[in-house]
């Protein structure tokens, strides 16, 4: 058994006490919001970002970090991407040496262009620092529908602590190396849920989502692989994987937008119909950065930046991708002749 | 403007009809049914595989084989894959030296493991044979929805050739060697998308399908790479595209007989309520044979031939995936320490 405190008591954040309680472990979750807390000791269920889970007794809450974080195991950081270099700074006095902090938000920060692992190790100098993604909606999860996860971490000896904490029969975690590849992954790929979404509220079908889904991945790799990361991490359960549950989801916000936006509404309208944050908006940007900074074709998401940024309409963007020049699908393989 | 022959007028080949119709070329249908021949020239619509989709007066239709394929610049061939063999052995003795025939269905032949250009090149060796997939829902395709499509050939001159007949501006064709890659992942995404059925017949979520869809097409990418194929083209529109539109799709015969399997028929009373060829349960038994002939491990498909074969529930084969061993996502990477 284990002492596990998670900071952020969003959807998701919630959901994965649920998990660690029904392993056995002793959680406890920490928000800065009173108000949240206080309903999560009185009703044992988060009832606005997820309502029908039931947070068992022996979960406790609390809005005191040192409580959360002092002295436990392992601590998880949920808190959405632009709260992740804030809060780390207020946790690192409560950190010793080598304590592991799991990382589960996805996202790319602007200005600097830094991943959230890269963020928390700046912040927090003493932590031992893991992520922790893949294709894992929170409702789904809270659900205990079967689920699969990639645990991250520098050394084997972490990741496989981060494995065992979290896995049970509807939970499979698997373990990698490659931080870089799957943080990448997972908050890039929000871009393109963007651009299926528009794709859907352009009513086109299922042929054109499933080509700008793979596009889309395609032209992350080529990015990722020139930063550092592997292309399998691309292509697996965080990039991949997590891309085709956000693009066939109700659940995802990031999709919802863009569908919004097929429909004709602008970005701010969008942003404002769906209320929560759309990472994907955020990525966007990040994204258009890392693609010249590293040189690489990105054109689904040059195209996501002209609809969001430059009053593009859907539909013309669609059509300029369609009618690129005529190339092969992937420019290394070798003829015959 | 080329002369097409379109052998097979089923869903896939009338809208191809359209589409090289669309884009000025010359189209002749073949079927070996009378019936739908006099239909098809009555109504010009094929009232029962595409509703709502006219075919053009510009097209025409024959039962003659050697009309259809004697002298045309191109002829695509469409029939389902139990029958490419006899149609190609009865194709044979109109096609001259170097006439391009591109194959369009999928499927690998169970008692010799070929793949479908394999068989045409063994029963016409004239042909110069190419292939023509991805991620291609008939219908949409009728619709004119954008579609993205991969031309195989053995050489550049031959794929840029079908690449230009076919594109347009909703129909982007990219161009490829590596047909086997494209074949293999067309077919056995097929078993994959079976198994994904039976999540959905379960009343899983959107997690466990996006799971089985990405760990499915990394063991149909260690296979296929043992065999001679390029992972891009696995990760790519012909296996990771075509297996997410045929999971996604209300259109898509595997996986709605997967979908009564995971409510609780068995696979005999799926495959009566289908009615049409379910052509993953056929590739289930070819991935197997392959797997052991090429010594990789494939789980998801070999809980799928359990599930068909043995009588094994789907809900115990989920969960038997579901606890397999902790692993590392892929086994190649390197830890830091």
């Amino acid at each position: 058994m284990a002492n596990v405190g998670i900071i952020g008591a969003g959807s998701w954040g919630c959901a994965l006490a649920t998990v660690l309680e029904s392993n056995g472990h002793c959680v406890k979750v920490w928000s800065i919001v009173e108000a949240e807390i206080a309903m999560l000791k009185e009703k044992h269920e988060h009832v606005d970002k997820l309502p029908g889970v039931k947070l068992a007794d022996t979960i406790t809450f609390t809005c005191d970090l040192k409580e959360a974080v002092g002295g436990m195991d392992m601590v998880v950081l949920a808190v959405p991407s632009p709260y992740t270099r804030s809060t780390a700074k207020s946790m690192a006095p409560f950190v010793k040496e080598g304590q592991i902090i799991v990382s589960v938000a996805k996202g790319i920060e602007e200005h600097t262009l830094m991943t959230l692992s890269d963020i928390i190790e700046q912040e927090i100098k003493a932590a031992d620092v893991a992520v922790l993604c893949g294709p894992s909606h929170a409702e789904e999860v809270g659900a205990k529908l079967p689920t699969t996860l990639v645990a991250g971490a520098h050394t084997r000896q972490t990741a496989e602590y981060v494995q065992s904490i979290f896995m049970n029969e509807v939970f499979r975690v698997y373990t990698s190396p490659d931080i870089l590849g799957m943080e990448l992954g997972g908050a890039l790929k929000n871009v393109i849920a963007l651009a299926a979404g528009m794709a859907d509220g352009l009513g086109y079908g299922d042929n054109t989502k499933a080509a700008l889904i793979t596009r889309g991945i395609a032209e992350i790799g080529r990015l990722a692989v020139k930063m550092g990361a592997n292309i399998e991490t691309i292509n697996g359960l965080t990039g991949m994987g997590d891309l085709i549950v956000t693009c066939a989801s109700r659940h995802s916000r990031n999709r919802k937008a863009g569908m919004l936006i097929g429909e004709g509404y602008t970005m701010q309208e969008a942003m404002d119909e769906v209320k929560m944050v759309v990472e994907g908006v955020y990525s966007a940007k990040a994204a258009i950065a890392l693609e010249q900074k590293y040189e690489v074709s990105m054109p689904i998401i040059e195209q996501v930046n002209k609809v969001l940024f430059e009053g593009k309409t859907a539909k013309e963007a669609v059509k300029e991708l369609m009618l690129r020049d005529k190339r092969m699908e992937h420019q290394n393989l070798k003829w015959e002749q």
